[in-house]
C-alpha cells in the first residue's frame, strides 16, 4: 500500500488537543470528515482542523471509540505495517524483562503498550490473546502466529468473549488461533503452581493483575485467615504459606472445585474451601465470636455502570465494615476493587469510613494495584481499575 | 497515680465528633474547658460538652494542637501508665517483625503506632527519637531507658531539632538519652552498608521511608543512571547495582561528601558523585545530548506551607519536564515527593502534565509511599507526606 493512499481523518479541534494532550482515543463525536475507506480496522491519517498532521490510527466503523492513535508521525514519516505492529510486539516483551522468571504474566497490556485493543496474557506454553479494537480485531490471525513465533508458545486461544467486545461492534467468540487440541496450562504464583484451561475457564485464565498482590500478602499475613473471592486460590495459596490456617470462600461452584484441585496439587493441608456466598459467610462469622488473624476482600467489579456506583458503594462498604469486625488486634486486612468505575480517593474514602463505623483504628501499610506488567497509560488513567489497600487493625 | 485525681478537658460537639469518627486530634480551638494542670504533657480524661467520656490524651500547655488521643476508653476502664505506654512500645515493635532482616528502619512511627508524637529510627544498636508533643518530649528520658531494654540498644539519641517543635513550643536540642561517647552507626539497604553519625548528621540520619523505593528502583533500573537529590546515596548505590554507571548530584557538600564515602565503603567503582545543584545539572543535560536510562529525582521537600504550593508545583514541573527529556525511550523516571502539603492527586496530574509538555507517552508502572514501617493512620492521612511514582517514557 503506497502512502499517498491512506484515507484520512480530520477531527475537532477538541479531538486534536484530546490527542495533543496524550489520550491515545477519539470519540466518533469528535469526527469531523470520515474516511472513505470501508475496510475493517483500516489505519488512517488523523489531521486536525486545519490539515496539520496529528499521527496515525486505527479506524472502526462501529465503535463509538472511532480512533485509536498508533504513532504522533504522520504517514510521511512512519509507515504503519507489519514490520512497525511486530516491532511493538518485540518492545512489550522487552518490558517484560524484569519478570523473567514468571511463567504467568500478561505480555501486552493494549494502550498502555502503544498497542491499542490488544491484551495477551502467558501461561506457560499458551498464551491468551484478547481484541477489543476493531483494528486488532482484524489482525488478530497475523498476531497470533506472529506472537507464537516470537515466544515459543505452543497454543494461542483466542478470549474473545469480553463484554467489552459488544461497546466494540464485535462479535464474541472462543478458538485457537494457533496449535492443536486440548489448551491446558500450569502455571506458577511464586512456589505455587495453579493449572488453568484456556478454552474452558472464566476469564482469560487467571486473574494475573493480582500475582504480586497475592504474593505481597503472603509476605505479611500470618495466623487464622479467611479468604473472601477466591476464585482459584491465588490469595488463598498465598496466605496458605505463611498463615496457620486459611477458609476460601467461592460462590461459583466450578472455581471452588478448581480452587480444591490448586490446593490439593500443592499439596497445601490448611487450606479449606468452601462454595458459599461471601456475604453470608461474613454475617455468620460476625455473629459468631470467631476471628481472623488476616482477611482477604476481593470481591469481582461491584460497580460495572457509573449508574450503579451508590448500590456499588454500600456493598463495598458492608464487605468491609464486616471483614474488619470479623479481624483480632493487630490482624490485617487485605481489601480490593476491581471497579473502574470507582475511583481511587472514594474507594479508600469508603474503606476508611468502614473502619470508622467498626470504631477500630487502623493503619494503612500499603496502597497497590496491577502489577508491572500491566502498566497505565499516563493521559489514559481511566483505563485503570484495580485498587488493593493492605491495613492493619490496631 | 488515683484515678479520680485525672485532669478532666471538655471539648466541643465538633471536638468529640472528630475523635469519634476516628482522628486523635482535637486543636485548641475545640476545648470547652480547660484542665486545672499545670503539668507538661499530663494525661488528661476527655469528655463531651454532656459529659460523657470519649477517651484519654496528652494535654499540651503550649501547642495549638491540644489534645492528642491516647485511648478510647476512660479512666474508669483504662489506667494510662507506664505499663500502658510500655506495652504501645512492645506492640509497636512486634508490628516490625516483617522487617526483622532489616537494620536500619522506623521503630515507632508517631499517632500511627497509637504513641502521639513519638518517633523512633533503628541504626544498628542506635536508636534516634524524635518527640513532636509536649506528653511524649516530658517522658523521652523514660522513653529512651525502656526502649534501650526492649531492643538492646547501645545509643539512644535524642533527635529533636526539626521545625515541628516550634509549633509545638518545644525548645530545639540534640543530645544524648542513653549511652556514652560517639552515636556513629552502620546499616544495611539490601546488599549496602551505610554510615550514620546520629549527633551529627542532618535529619534523623537517612531518609528511612524511602529504602524499599531505593531497592525497588534498584531492581527495575538499568544503563546509565542520573541521581539527583542523592543525600548519602540511597537511591544511588541501590542503582549501581544494576545499572551499568550512576552519577549522583548532591547540593550539600557534607552530604556529597558521604556519599561518597558510602560509594567507596561499598567498593562501588561505577557512580560518580557531583556536588552540584539539582536544576543546573538537569539544565546542562537537557541542552547537551547526554541521555540516561533512568532518573532519579528525590528533591527536598519543595512545598513546606500550603502558600508556597504554586512556586512548589512549577519547581516540581521543571524538574519532572527536564528530566524527561533527559531519558532515552524505554527509559524509567523515579520521580518523588515528601512535601504534605502537595496531595498525592495534585502531585499525580504535575508529573503526567510535565511528560505531556514533554510530549513523552509514559506507562505508569508503580505508585509508592514510605515503607511499612511508616504507616499512614486511618483518619489522618494529612500526616502522610511520601508519594512516589515509577513511568517508563515510551
Amino acid at each position: 500500500m503506497g502512502r499517498s493512499s491512506l484515507p484520512t481523518v480530520r477531527v475537532s479541534l477538541k479531538g486534536a488537543k484530546t490527542l495533543r494532550r496524550g489520550s491515545p482515543w477519539v470519540y466518533r463525536t469528535e469526527l469531523v470528515e470520515l474516511p472513505g475507506t470501508q475496510d475493517k480496522g483500516a489505519v488512517v491519517s488523523v489531521v486536525d482542523p486545519q490539515g496539520n498532521p496529528v499521527g496515525q490510527a486505527f479506524y472502526a466503523q462501529h465503535s463509538p471509540l472511532a480512533l485509536r492513535l498508533l504513532t504522533r508521525k504522520g504517514p510521511a514519516e512512519e509507515k504503519v505495517d507489519e514490520a512497525f505492529l511486530r516491532h511493538r510486539l518485540e518492545l512489550a516483551l522487552a518490558r517484560r524483562a524484569p519478570l523473567k522468571n514468571r511463567d504467568g504474566l500478561r505480555l501486552v497490556h493494549g494502550e498502555a503498550d502503544l498497542l491499542p485493543g490488544l491484551f495477551v496474557d502467558r501461561y506457560g506454553a499458551g498464551l491468551s490473546l484478547q481484541t477489543l479494537s476493531e483494528g486488532m480485531d482484524a489482525r488478530k490471525e497475523w498476531v497470533a502466529r506472529t506472537l507464537a513465533e516470537l515466544t515459543g508458545a505452543t497454543h494461542v486461544v483466542c478470549r474473545d468473549d469480553a463484554s467489552g467486545r459488544d461497546f466494540e461492534g464485535l462479535p464474541r467468540e472462543v478458538r485457537l488461533l494457533h496449535g492443536e487440541g486440548e489448551a491446558r496450562f500450569s502455571y506458577h504464583e511464586g512456589e505455587n503452581l495453579f493449572e488453568v484451561n484456556l478454552l474452558g475457564d472464566m476469564k482469560t485464565g487467571a486473574f494475573l493483575d493480582q500475582v504480586d498482590n497475592h504474593l505481597r500478602a503472603g509476605q505479611l499475613a500470618r495466623g487464622a485467615a479467611l479468604d473472601l473471592f477466591s476464585y482459584h486460590g491465588g490469595f488463598a495459596l498465598a496466605l496458605s504459606r505463611s498463615c496457620d490456617s486459611v477458609v476460601a470462600v467461592e460462590q461459583d461452584a466450578g472455581a471452588a472445585a478448581r480452587a480444591r484441585e490448586n490446593v490439593a496439587r500443592n499439596g497445601r493441608t490448611n487450606v479449606t474451601v468452601e462454595n458459599a456466598n461471601a456475604f453470608d459467610v461474613l454475617r455468620r462469622y460476625s455473629e459468631s465470636s470467631q476471628r481472623f488473624d488476616t482477611v482477604v476482600v476481593d470481591p469481582p467489579g461491584l460497580a460495572k455502570r457509573r449508574e450503579g456506583l451508590a448500590t456499588a458503594l454500600r456493598a463495598y462498604h458492608e464487605l468491609n465494615l464486616r471483614a474488619l469486625k470479623c479481624l483480632r488486634p493487630e490482624g490485617l486486612l487485605v481489601t480490593c476493587s476491581c471497579s473502574g468505575k470507582l475511583g481511587r480517593e472514594d474507594f479508600e474514602e469508603m474503606v476508611l469510613s468502614a473502619a470508622a463505623d467498626a470504631k477500630r483504628p487502623v493503619q494503612i501499610l500499603e496502597r497497590r494495584g496491577a502489577g508491572l506488567d500491566h502498566p497505565v497509560l499516563g493521559g489514559l488513567t481511566e483505563t485503570e481499575y484495580l485498587k488493593v489497600l493492605i491495613l492493619r487493625v490496631l
